[in-house]
C-alpha cells in the first residue's frame, strides 16, 4: 500500500536556515514565525488532515535533521541562503541517502545553491539575479501536472527578487512553470527531477525580503508539490546487486 | 479541488474491440467476459471503491463512446487489434478532443496501432513482433514512479507475444518499464506521454492468445496507471487565445 | 558515411505559403523576395558551400513539394499562416512520410498551426497571441546545444508578434530557447522533437509584419537548426517487422 | 565558428585506469596497448584526420590530466574499475570544472562508478551485474541520433559482463541504446546527459575480461559519441551573474 493511499497523514518536515529572521528586523516583520513557519502554515492550510507538519532549522542540534527525523519524514522542504556552508557534510550525506531511498524533497528559491541541491544536480546551479522589486509572473507550461492544479495562469507576484537564465541545472524531467520578470528575464521556476527513488521539485518564487510565502498561490504550489513528491512505495536504497542467472524465477522476485 | 482528492470515485471506461472473443473459441475460453471484462475486473479488484468502472466495445452504437459517456469518464483504457480501421473517425475525433481537455488514456498492447494512439503520437507506431510464446520480463527503470508501485522487478510473464524495438514512438516523457523476451529483443513497454491536458500511458503486455490480463502484476500496473492518469483539474480544451497587454491583472486571471 | 560528414552539400528546401507578399504591400516591402527568399538567403549566408538551397511555395504545382523534390531534400523549412487549409492532404502525407524516414523539418512561427506540424505533434498546437509590436527577448536555456551556438543571450527582437503560453505541444525533447515579451508573457520558442527517423525544430520568432527574417541572429539559429536536423543515416521508413527468433544472428543484421 | 565546423581536428584524450593490464596476464593479452590503447585506436580508425588523440592513465603525474591537458581537450573518454578511489579529488574537481565549461565526456562501462560520473549524476549509479559470459545485444531506440549512425540493430557482442537494471541514474536526456543479456536482463546502455555546458555520453559495453573494445561496432559508437560530444561553442564556465535591469540592451549582449 502506498503512503499516498493510506489513511496515515503525510509526514512533512519544513526546514529553513532561520538566520535572516534573527538578524534583520524587516525579515522578522515579514516572517514572525520564520520562513519555515510561513511555509509550514501554507502546507497545513492547503492539506489539513492529509499532513503532519514539523519544522527544523540550522541552529538546532544536527540542524534538526537527525536520522530519526528523516526516517519519519515523507517529504522535506528546504530553504537556505546565507549559511549554506554551515550545513554539515554529515547532514547533507544523510539527506542525500534518504532522497536516494525515496524521501521527497522540495527545494525553494535560494536553496538552488544549497549543498544538497548542487550535489543532487551535479552542476553549478548558478543563475542570474537582481534584487530590484521586479514583478514576477509564473506561467504554467504543463497544465496536466498535479503540481499546477488550482493556480492561476499566470500567478502574479507583485514584488520579487529576479532569478534569470541561464540557470545551470540538468534539463528537468518535467518543466511545470516558467517565470518572467519586469526586466524581461525568464526562468525555469518549477522543475521536477527524480534522483534515486526520490522525487524532487525545485520552485524559485520566495525570498526573505518579500512576503512571497504568504501568497496563496505560492502556498498552493508548495502543497501540491508535497503531495506529488510523497513516495509511492516503501523506502529502499539503490544498491549494487550481484545477480545469478535466472535469479528472478525464485521466491525472492518481489524483494 | 482535484478529482484525485475528492471523495467521488474515479470514473473509468474500459474499451475493447471485442472481436477475437466472438470469432475464436480459444480466446473466448481465456476471456469469457471479453478482454474488456478481464481488464475491468483487474481495475476493480485493485482500486475497489476508488473507482466506478464501465465497459464499452466496438459493436455498440458509436462504439459505446458517446459524448455523454466520455464526458462522464476520467480515464479511458483502450484495447484493439484486428478492427482498428472499423473505429469511426468521428469517435476518434471525440476521444482525441477529450484527451486534449484532460481525460486520461491507457493504451494497451496492440492498441499501439489504433487510430487514436497513432494520431496522438504523430508517428507510425510500428514495431517488431513474433507470436512464439516468448517469456517476457518487465523491468522497472523508474522505481519512483507511482505506476511501478507494488510490482516485482521483474514482472515475469511466462508466455507472451514478442514486441521489439524499434518501436516508432516519440521519446516518452517518462520511461517506466523495459521488457526483454526469450529471443533477446527489448521493448519500451511502459511509457507516459502528455498531450494537451491529458495524460497517456502505453503498456505493452497483453494479448488475446495469452492470459496476460489475468496476471496480478499486469493488473496492478493498469490500476496504478488509472490512478496516475486521472485529471488533476477541471477538464478544459486548449484553445487559441487572443490576449490584450496586461490582461492577467484583471479579475479574469484564474479562468 | 553520414551526409553530415560527406563532402556533398546539404540539400535544403525552404517552403513558404507566399500569400501575404502578394496581397499586402507592406509585407512585400519587408520581404521583396518573399519570406522564403529571406529565409533562404539567411541559410546561404551562414552556411555557404555546406548547403544547396532551393525554395518552393503553395501556388506551385503540388506546392513545389513533389516526391522528387522531397527525395532530394535533407532538410525542409516550413512557413505558413493564412492558407494552411489550402495545403493538400496528399502533400502533407508525403512530407510526413519523408520526416518519418529521416528528412529534417524546421517549422517557423505561424507554422505551429500547419497541417504537418499538428499532425506530427498530435495536439492542438494552440497558443496565446497579440500583434502589438512587443519586444521579444530570446533566452538560451541549453547553451550546450548546437542550435544555440553563436547567438547572444538574449537575442533582442525589437518588434514582434507576441506568442505566449500555454502552447499546446508535447513536452519537447530538448528546450533550447525561451522568449519573453513586453507584456510579460513567456513562450517556449525553440524546441526539438524527434518523430520517426526525422528531427524537427520549431522556432517561433518571425512574422510577415516585422523584418524578423532579416535579423542576423534569427538567421543564425535557422542555419544552425538546418545543420542539426540533417539526417545522420540513410533515409529509411519505420515499418512493421515480423521477426523470427534469432534472426539477428544471420547476414542481414545490418540491414 | 563552432569547433565542429572548423578545419582543426577534435582534440580527444582517452583516459583509463591502466591497472588490470599490469596485474592480469589475460587482460594484458586482450589489451596489449592497454584499454586506453584499444579505445584510442578505435577512435583514430573511425575518425582519421578529424581527430588528434592522446592517452593518459592513473599512474601518470596528476593522472595525466593536468590543467594544460584538459584545456587542450575537446572530448575526454573515461574507463576505470578497481581504482576509482585512487583518483584524486583535485583531478575530479578539475575534470568537473572543464565539463561544466563545455568539455565533452564519454564514460565507458565500469566508469559508471567513477568519482566523476557519480558526481555529475548526483545518484548512487549502482546497478545489477554478473560476470558469466552473457551474450549482449545492443538495440537502437533512437535511430535518428548521430551516435547510432552506421551500427547494426542490434549490435551483437558474443561475450560480455552483464549490467542490468535498476541502474540508478537520472533519467537520461536521450536514451539511444537498450541492451539485453542472455539471462533476460535489460540495461539502458547508451545514454546522453547535459551538465553545465558539457555533453556526456555513457556507454556500457566493454570490460577488461572480454575483447569488447576491439569490436568494430562498439568502436563506431564511441567514435560517433566523440563527434557528438564535441563542444559547439567556446568553453565558458557557468557563473552567478548579477544583472542590472536592461543590461542586455548595451554592447555587452554577446558576451
Amino acid at each position: 500500500m502506498s503512503p499516498k493511499m493510506s489513511a496515515a497523514p503525510l509526514r512533512v518536515t519544513v526546514w529553513s536556515e532561520g538566520r535572516h529572521e534573527q538578524q534583520d528586523a524587516q525579515v522578522a516583520r515579514l516572517y514572525p514565525q520564520g520562513i519555515h513557519g510561513a511555509v509550514a502554515e501554507g502546507v497545513r492550510l492547503n492539506l489539513g488532515d492529509e499532513v503532519r507538519v514539523r519544522t527544523a532549522t540550522l541552529d538546532e542540534p544536527e540542524h534538526g535533521l537527525t536520522e530519526e527525523v528523516l526516517a519519519d519524514t515523507d517529504v522535506l522542504t528546504w530553504w537556505g541562503h546565507i549559511a549554506h556552508h554551515e550545513v554539515s557534510d554529515e547532514v547533507v550525506d544523510r539527506v542525500h541517502r534518504h532522497v536516494m531511498a525515496g524521501m521527497g524533497l522540495i527545494v525553494l528559491h535560494s536553496g538552488h545553491w544549497s549543498k544538497i541541491f548542487t550535489r543532487l544536480m551535479g552542476t553549478t546551479c548558478t543563475l542570474r539575479w537582481r534584487a530590484e522589486r521586479d514583478r514576477e509572473l509564473v506561467w504554467t507550461v504543463d497544465p496536466a501536472h498535479p503540481i499546477a492544479a488550482g493556480v492561476p495562469h499566470p500567478i502574479v507576484i507583485d514584488e520579487q527578487e529576479m532569478y534569470g537564465e541561464f540557470f545551470d541545472i540538468p534539463a528537468p524531467d518535467e518543466l511545470v512553470f516558467i517565470s518572467s520578470f519586469s526586466g524581461g528575464e525568464v526562468f525555469r521556476s518549477g522543475c521536477t527531477f527524480r534522483r534515486g527513488h526520490g522525487r524532487i521539485f525545485y520552485f524559485s518564487p520566495g525570498d526573505q525580503d518579500y512576503p512571497v510565502y504568504h501568497h496563496p498561490d505560492v502556498r498552493r504550489v508548495i502543497a501540491n508539490a508535497v503531495t506529488w513528491a510523497a513516495p509511492a512505495a516503501e523506502r529502499r536504497t539503490p544498491r549494487l546487486v550481484h545477480s545469478e542467472t535466472s535469479w528472478f524465477e525464485g521466491e525472492g522476485v518481489r524483494s
